[in-house]
């Protein structure tokens, strides 16, 4: 995290306590002497404030989104910044699982109409939880999903070392790692789950939730999921449903993420209002269109009409009919300078303007304007009438 | 400006030196050693050195808009806030008035739109430069201008007291008198300027650019704006002219400001892009329209229909319609929980949606829902092909 330096230290009163107070940053504890504050780290908890709050005036359900920057004290490289925007969705004061059916369709139908082809994978931490409760105990909870977590990364014998590294014993190790492996369609594995963690209740539990999400899902069509058993998000709030969105051939990370958190309110005195949310990161998301091709070419142009300048009455024709064209959501610009038409004409190609409107002496005399198609050459002679009715696309 | 802290000052190698440094911040002495980074303090300035990295790669004239948060380490008050966002439009590399001329015509434009009354007001650098050369030298600018920044604040007769303790004579007081009770139109106010400060040639020019910006937008209709020649703006990089923008009864301080900079990529190796832009103070925008009611009803409704939610069947049954209804561009809710009528009736009041939707067996059966529009009551049965093809207004 970022912390930000107190303001005001250098006042006579408070230098001996910030000199003291920063012998305590030296030593790496954490300290609000001088800094008590930091940058937003996530949307996440900010929202649980928000509700805890204002759970009094609020109406629940309560949903809300939200698109922030948040910040990360960490080295930037390709897929880690600094600074990148979050857009965040989120649903508390409900524990049906409609919520995760539609937050799933929400990822859906965002990536479809993107265009990027993703996976969209589910788990249920319920269900790793009762893998901890079979295999090493419910306290272990922490060192398997950290374990697990690194599956895709470092491969399931180096996830096994690790356990073992936690001091778990090899039998336990043994069912994780059977657990891990448990293949096939989506039913298949959640049926296997099932059986293997038999002996925990809340296990069931999870698996009953993601078929029942799975089946919502698949009636209401579009929306194609998997269950990734292998899925555990570092985040230990969730205690539910936990989702992940990866772009498909692009190695990026993961480009979406959330799940169900029982009491994030909790933490900022109010419990008992669960909740469930889900996450793009909207950096990662440009990254990967930008690779796959996938912005349209009109994004490279955010002018429609050119009107150039031929001198002072020209231009204040212009101006004034930009103005007119704007009104019908025209996006026109007035060249500022009196300069060539060459150099102007440079401007509109490189700014991919397609539309030009010549106004000089002869058509102020007869009301009228040419209008010149870059990408053909063709030019016409229009009344004002006329250019503002046209058609620009 | 808030600063960041530095990450990893605790690393043993680093300790010693971060101690020296942190001495320097504990004596006001600007550092680099324990703050490299500090938060945005505003959008023109990252702007300038944006373009100063690019200027090889952009096409000039080169505009945009920025919308994003600044900080400020304020005690915060009403009108003064720690975080809030600045929206900025810029033009560089052209030193048309026709880009002020379209500067305030979007101050006008959306200001208009917004419906929140305002005062845009014009002033040139020039002619405080011209001020200065004629009454205390140009080398007391900016005495000058900081001084007559807090006319309003503080009355003329203050004005002059801080003159004179900036070391003015009493001669050169008495002009920068005068020259700030010059009344009239705006024509009578610029020929008195003119006249005043007829020995600058500078000031000359500065009228002049006024004269020209003035008469454009009179000319183009429905862009109010008026000279107010006290007008200062505290930045220095202001060369040419400054606009401000205040709510008309509203006391919160300027919604907007701007001006011409000659050289502001200079700060950045990049010398004589000359540029002119305008800030929204968005936050204080927003606290103007609050106080004035001027947000219509509509902004608390964030839903067109609620699908009630009758149990599993019926529940898939509306969620298939309502994904069907948003592709329509219908705002759509389907309550999640299956919950008692007059529990998910209050959520729709309180949510203010206008229109409820009603599937239970029945209407399963005949492919029909019942549609109920909350203001007046009415309740009317629909096929499908209905509800999908009805106005919701």
């Amino acid at each position: 995290m970022f912390k930000v330096l107190n303001n005001g230290l250098d006042h006579p009163s408070k230098q001996q306590q910030a000199r003291e107070e920063f012998e305590k940053v030296l030593a790496g504890k954490s300290v609000k002497g001088v800094t008590e504050r930091a940058l937003r780290y996530d949307l996440t908890i900010p929202f649980a404030r928000y509700v805890a709050m204002n759970h009094g005036q609020l109406t629940f359900p309560f949903k809300r989104y939200q698109v922030q920057p948040v910040w990360r004290a960490d080295r930037p490289q390709k897929g880690r910044y600094r600074e990148f925007f979050q857009c965040d969705a989120d649903v508390v004061g409900s524990t049906s699982l409609w919520n995760e059916v539609e937050l799933a369709s929400i990822y859906a139908a965002v990536f479809n109409q993107l265009k990027v082809p993703v996976t969209i994978r589910l788990n249920s931490r319920k269900i790793l939880q009762g893998l901890a409760e079979c295999y090493g105990g419910a306290g272990r909870m922490v060192d398997i999903t950290t374990a697990i977590d690194k599956l895709d990364k470092i491969g399931i014998e180096k996830v096994k070392e690790e356990l073992a590294d936690a001091g778990l014993e090899a039998s336990a190790i043994e069912g994780i790692g059977r657990y891990l492996l448990l293949e096939g369609s989506t039913p298949q594995k959640l049926e296997g789950a099932r059986q293997l963690l038999s002996a925990s209740a809340i296990a069931g539990q999870g698996v009953d939730d993601l078929t029942t999400i799975v089946q919502r899902l698949q009636r209401s069509g579009d929306c194609p999921v998997e269950v990734d058993l292998g899925l555990a998000r570092g985040l230990n709030y969730y205690t539910g449903t936990i989702f992940e969105v990866k772009a498909v051939d692009v190695s990026i990370g993961s480009i979406g993420g959330g799940g169900r958190y029982d009491d994030l309110t909790g933490l900022f005195g109010v419990p008992n209002i669960p909740g469930v949310g889900i996450s793009f990161g909207v950096d990662r998301i440009y990254d990967v269109m930008d690779e796959l091709n996938l912005f349209p070419a009109s994004v490279h142009s955010a002018t429609d009409v050119l009107f150039f300048n031929l001198g002072e009455k020209e231009c204040e024709r212009s101006f004034e009919l930009a103005t007119l064209l704007r009104k019908n959501n025209v996006r026109c610009e007035v060249y500022a300078e009196s300069a060539r038409f060459d150099r102007q004409f440079k401007y509109a190609e490189r700014k991919q303007i397609p539309y030009i409107v010549i106004i000089g002496n002869d058509e102020i005399a007869n009301g009228t304007c040419k209008l010149k198609t870059l990408a053909t050459g063709q030019q016409v002679d229009l009344t004002t009438t006329e250019l503002l009715a046209f058609h620009f696309k």
